[in-house]
């Protein structure tokens, strides 16, 4: 199956820009991923191609009118039917590596790409859109936020990785930060490899590992941490009252 | 004064990329920044250009070497000085608005973009690298994160943006999510623009997008709201209790 990508942006060019390259690029050659930027401009209702208009209430900038963003939306669902529609926004949700794991095992994914002070509000609830931040800064357009989005689905279909790196053992995977890594040479500018990873026991390395991922996701993202105890917790207490286990 | 943005990578095709283009494009033209896309490979110490290595204690993947890196960020300092050097990795901080205003601001900045498993962590400590992070999800490699806090920053350089949008009425500037926005038509599929937004009185427009943006805040995403009511709090303490103020 081919993960389908479309891009509504009016930035077309920019795509598949870096996805082009690489991992990605040699995925998209082989048709494991197909891609589609489509020019929302395309779908302007005047001949001077309007797609903005100055915010109801006043203030700086301009807004992508929802009409037109309909329009780009529902040619999209007809060519990509059955793929989720994704505006990319500082306003949305946090996306998630358990959604990028969704998307990813899909049919594809439709990312709208604002720019400008944003969209018309109304677009989010008149075409079941959702809307997904990739990280707390303001960017200049949705369209690197798209790029992130797809990279991290990319890399999780079927056959683009190859074996030696599975994808499952990283950060996020089990709600922690990964591990430190160490390699070659043993010892650099004064700094040593620490010994248990050169010790060769195997459940000595993996419970370090588990250590320091813990402690690391604790001290820096307490955030995290919270949320990996509370299910930690659940699905131990789960475990506890379930006959089937 | 121009923003130098150096990227260490192994894939320096992949930029400028969507930076060369738009908003960004026309600055990077106009000289309001500059960018150097450096290949790590460069820095190799054999003549097979080894960059990696297996990771110390076993497991799938490779690793960045150290000594390599080191290498190609004493270059990146030697051409860049004065920039930060920022490693694209899930395991660091968040960004935040505010350290993308701080860059934006300075001389430039240093991005090292990973792939395999990630860097020898050695590397963090041994050449003052700030490890940061732009979304919690996976990627198959830096580049498009380095893309995303470039394009975060580039909006911000004087010149970039026009007057009409200033960029600080923005998700992130105050602690908050923006508000909604609205353009014409009025009405749209039944959905009509708030009433206030048309009522042109502009205290109330104001004190409605305030309330919005603080219940959409607090109903979307209650991390950025605690730390937003925490700090409203601090700073009106401050304030009875500061003689100066």
């Amino acid at each position: 199956m081919t993960f389908a990508a479309t891009v509504l942006t009016l930035y077309p060019d920019m795509f598949p820009g870096p996805l082009g390259i690489s991992l990605a690029g040699r995925a998209l050659e082989r048709g494991d991923w197909s891609m589609d930027a489509v020019q929302i401009r395309d779908f302007a209702k005047d001949k001077h191609r309007t797609v903005d208009d100055t915010p109801a209430g006043g203030g700086a900038g301009m807004v992508l009118k929802a009409d037109v963003l309909a329009s780009a939306i529902d040619h999209a669902r007809s060519t990509n039917p059955g793929a989720p529609v994704l505006a990319m926004t500082p306003r949305g949700k946090p996306i998630s590596q358990a959604r990028i794991r969704e998307l990813a095992a899909g049919p594809g994914a439709i990312l709208l790409c604002g720019r400008f002070e944003g969209f018309d509000e109304r677009i989010f609830e008149g075409r079941d859109v959702e809307e997904v931040s990739v990280g707390d800064i303001v960017l200049s357009g949705g369209e690197c936020a798209a790029l992130m989005v797809l990279d991290a689905c990319i890399r999780l279909l079927p056959g683009v990785m190859g074996a030696a790196s599975s994808g499952t053992e990283e950060s996020f995977e089990d709600g922690l930060l990964e591990y430190p890594h160490y390699t070659r040479p043993v010892e650099w500018e004064g700094r040593t490899i620490p010994e248990v990873l050169r010790s060769g026991d195997h459940a000595k390395i993996a419970a370090w590992r588990k250590r320091q991922a813990e402690d690391h996701t604790r001290s820096r993202r307490p955030d995290l941490w919270e949320r990996h105890v509370d299910a930690r917790d659940q699905s131990a207490s789960g475990a506890r009252h379930s006959t089937k286990d």
